[in-house]
């Protein structure tokens, strides 16, 4: 027994009680002939006083503590004369009578506070004192909550949590497999799991009825701030169920979350959006919905006075900024200079200003006439004060992605984009396919597997890229926390959507065999959704990146600093491997 | 909505609903101008009934279901007139009034009952059929009820669920790392972690206080019956205690795993037996104790009485099977063949059978006075009826192994070894080290990061050999559950451990360097243990192997039948990874 209490839990009504704690040494100050010892631990910090008077050698130790020590104090609580209102023990201190030091500590690299002096890489390298640090930890506290409440919420629904292989097979199809090579059958790998997604299925076949998982999956891609070669889904699957069964089931589980998590009653049922709407009146498939700011299509009204630019263009549309016509012609430069960057690749930015009396004043003013003007602004319902700015080009769906970076960026400016207010929807009706040029043919947009909407099952034969899916993505704050579909149960229909994506029978035998075999032993109609737990925790964190929601993540090149991995083999290990390398100077 | 009710959910108070059920065919009777369906789902099995009179049109189609299609069926909830009481929907029946075959069914390659006639090869191939068998389904239900317990009462305890990398840096120390080769960094590999040992020593460090996590593990062992390439862990952690704190802590669990799960409970505390007593008494480091059958030692009675084979023994002790004294010399025989195994390795067996008068008949009379045989008897408190089997060699630590096996063996042939009752204990006081001959040095028993006993430091200079350490095996019914360890929290005895280990220091600062620095900065004392999930859900399922209570397992050859991997990568990835085969003829 090392502490009869936490560093979180003394009150008032403890008064007098003799205790014990342990923790680390947030702090010491020494004041007159007293020392104060802020302790710390998980749950909290309390204050210890030392009185140079009652007892001084004990004083002495603890003016000889250093920052991180690991300590145990034991003494009695005490009423604090000066109470601390922000701290939950605030009320109380200790009176020592003994202190052990459990281990001591080196200056720790950066400073151990809500706000550290610590870099990047140095927090990284050192995560273990990095993750002492409170907005860390409770990051972490968030994620436990949030795995616990989804467990909870899905048992109750009679999901059955099934752990599926973590060494399968690979499938170059979709993004590139982390391998394992088999020691045992040598010249043969495992993969790792993208995802569970052809198991989950094999486990409707067999009648589990409803599944879920959290579970980690990899993908051996170049990464990017909110990727993670390995990354942790929670994933579904549901049988006998259409779309609108698995929307409800997952809609009530984001009202469980929102409100167990985050104290936020979400009332209103999810809005649900065609892809061809969220495209096109947002130029996302996944819209922040926060605000409003919808694109409007300006080519009937804009088109044929002259301008060139918009005479020439495929796509002409704008937003409508609310109050933002005080811009200032350096705000407005910037804004140019924005849509411009590389990563946008817009030409231009055309912006037009709803003046006090009603009239625009534009940027190209002289091709357009104030009546034309009116019905632009009109158009927008746009009011005196508001700042229209407009996008063009010769790739409408380009353009509207274009604009949906602008829509973004004004929405940050105008500060419509707080994280504490949620906006949730469903983005449904995805299409099936979409054109690879880089591969040449069709590939699924989502995945192999998804069902397409039945009244477009003719189309497969006739227009393949006209036809829809049984997919759904949920949206929030424009995130894309999760998505699925409904997915194919007849081996005819599976078989002819591989023939649509390229696939000869041969290929799609052996890559997909066991599952095409396993429909014809009575596949029930089933689907499900997965989401990505890490981005949906960073969601209710607030946090930018989903690095700050994971224990020990990897960096950009996919390295764990702090462990020193990946790090080259012992040669005796590559050899009973029976593998050697072949390294490319 | 493809379905109002389950298969296993109408009760009589349900009479006269009409509702619609899907599920698979389990069976099709005809009886006079009636078919009779039996509709399965995981939930249960409800019969369906068709009337040729009232609707030949839709008989003759339900005549034609298969066994394993996949069935629609609407109708209305009646009383049965036959009652089945073996089924809890079996007082009531479906009158059909519609039928859809959702998908039709090949015939399976093996029943699907609960006594099925596939074999275990095409099981595994079609796992996906024979999942749908009750046994095994029941025992993934129990595997989920077993998690989903666990969490809730760790999440009572304040343990925070922490997710720790699964791509993490290979220790040559110990089993064998399945490994991960790096396309983003060539020539350096990850490896899948055999235990989160050092993580969540690493997040203790970081005052994460308590923790746990149910995560996949790996090892490339040779595989036996109850190993796993991947194998699942309930791992725990804790700061600030003592190893009395742990085994408190979770016994409480098992009780209240025993509990929910198998409605037993386990009032008494668990016992718990010194490791050297555990080896002197049965043998082994985990007995079963749901029996007794205790070993005495013999070394002073029979020793010098003209035997040579006891007379050059190095250890003589034996068993005493109550009641069996009218074992045939057929049985004895097979006895004697049983130890005689290779996998066993006595040279023979002596035994002695109690009469009813209280003398003592053995197969070494022409030794032994009978006023020795009764010194023997009464060593053992044998009564008339008993049977006594004595086993001896030259290596006293073997012969216990085989007299533990030949323990085991007459408490299963005395149905002393109930799969519904448990006896469970912790073992403690493990040695620290144990000699490898085939390593030439001492080996950590547990692992390297084991807490020496306090009183025993002293001896880790002088008699490394003797020193006892802060660990402790749970035992169930002679299967070792989980086991764990306090843990070194100080950098320097971590250091020393490392030294008798025979790690040069530079060796351990390049595989634990990570470790030892971060106890520089304020290490708590933490310790720990860690839970086989696949073995505690065998125990509980009443399972020989933990193969049943996996969804999708690995077979001896650590292939996936089912999913046929491992396999042959594609030439492009192994390229993309600088890695060539190196395949030995």
């Amino acid at each position: 027994m090392y502490r009869t209490n936490t560093c979180g839990e003394l009150r008032l009504a403890d008064s007098g009680k003799e205790v014990t704690l342990a923790g680390w040494v947030q702090r010491v100050r020494k004041m007159g002939g007293m020392t104060f010892l802020d302790l710390r631990d998980r749950y909290g910090i309390t204050q210890i006083v030392f009185n140079n008077d009652t007892d001084a050698a004990l004083c002495e130790q603890a003016n000889h503590l250093g920052r991180e020590f690991v300590a145990q104090v034991t003494g009695t609580v005490a009423e604090r004369s000066a109470k601390n209102a922000n701290l939950p023990t605030g009320d109380i201190e200790i009176i020592a009578s003994g202190l052990t030091v459990l281990n001591p500590s080196e200056v720790p690299p950066f400073t151990i506070e809500d706000d550290t002096d610590g870099g990047d890489d140095l927090r990284m390298k050192f995560r273990y004192l990095d993750l002492r640090r409170n907005p860390v930890r409770r990051n972490l506290e968030l994620r436990h909550r949030m795995t616990m409440e989804t467990r909870r919420y899905l048992d109750s629904k009679g999901f059955l949590e099934i752990e599926t292989p973590m060494l399968v097979g690979s499938t170059p199809e979709g993004a590139r497999d982390f391998v394992v090579p088999s020691r045992m059958n040598p010249g043969c790998f495992y993969a790792l799991p993208q995802s569970p997604q052809t198991l989950k299925q094999l486990l409707m076949v067999s009648g589990m009825d409803r599944y879920f998982q959290i579970v980690k999956c990899f993908r051996d891609e170049d990464l990017r701030a909110d990727r993670q070669p390995e990354f942790t889904q929670i994933d579904c699957e549901m049988s006998f169920v259409d779309q609108d069964d698995v929307i409800n089931l997952f809609e009530g589980m984001a009202r469980h979350l929102f409100k167990e998590l985050r104290g936020v009653e979400l009332t209103e049922p999810f809005q649900r959006m065609p892809w061809a709407d969220a495209m096109k009146y947002y130029g996302s498939d996944k819209p922040d919905l926060r605000f409003d700011m919808k694109f409007v299509e300006l080519m009937d009204i804009m088109k044929g006075s002259g301008f060139t630019v918009f005479d020439n263009a495929a796509y002409i549309g704008g937003i409508c900024a609310k109050g933002a016509a005080n811009y200032t012609r350096k705000q407005l430069d910037q804004l140019t200079e924005f849509v411009k960057r590389p990563q946008i690749g817009a030409k231009g930015m055309v912006y037009a200003r709803v003046e006090a009396d009603g009239t625009v004043k534009s940027s190209v003013d002289k091709f357009y006439s104030q009546e034309t003007l009116q019905k632009m602004k009109e158009a927008f319902g746009a009011q005196p004060g508001d700042l229209i700015l407009i996008l063009s080009g010769d790739d409408a769906m380009k353009t509207r992605k274009q604009l949906c970076e602008l829509r973004l960026e004004m929405g940050s400016r105008l500060g419509l984009r707080d994280k504490n207010k949620f906006a949730c929807l469903w983005v449904v009706d995805f299409p099936m396919f979409e054109w690879s040029d880089e591969e040449q043919r069709l590939m699924a947009m989502h995945h192999p597997f998804t069902h397409p909407k039945d009244e477009d099952i003719p189309l497969l034969d006739t227009k393949p890229e006209e036809v829809r899916a049984d997919a759904y993505d949920m949206v929030v704050n424009g995130v894309e926390v999760g998505g699925g579909s409904i997915r194919i149960h007849d081996a005819a229909l599976q078989a002819k959507m591989f023939e649509i994506l390229g696939f000869t029978p041969e290929k799609a035998q052996e890559q997909f065999g066991f599952l095409m075999n396993a429909f014809k032993y009575g596949a029930p109609p089933h689907g499900g959704l997965a989401y990505g737990l890490d981005r949906w925790v960073s969601l209710f964190a607030g946090l930018d990146s989903i690095r700050d929601c994971i224990a020990f993540p990897k960096n950009n090149s996919g390295r764990d600093v702090m462990l020193e991995a990946p790090a080259p083999l012992d040669p005796r290990q590559l050899d009973e491997l029976s593998l050697s390398l072949d390294l490319k100077d």
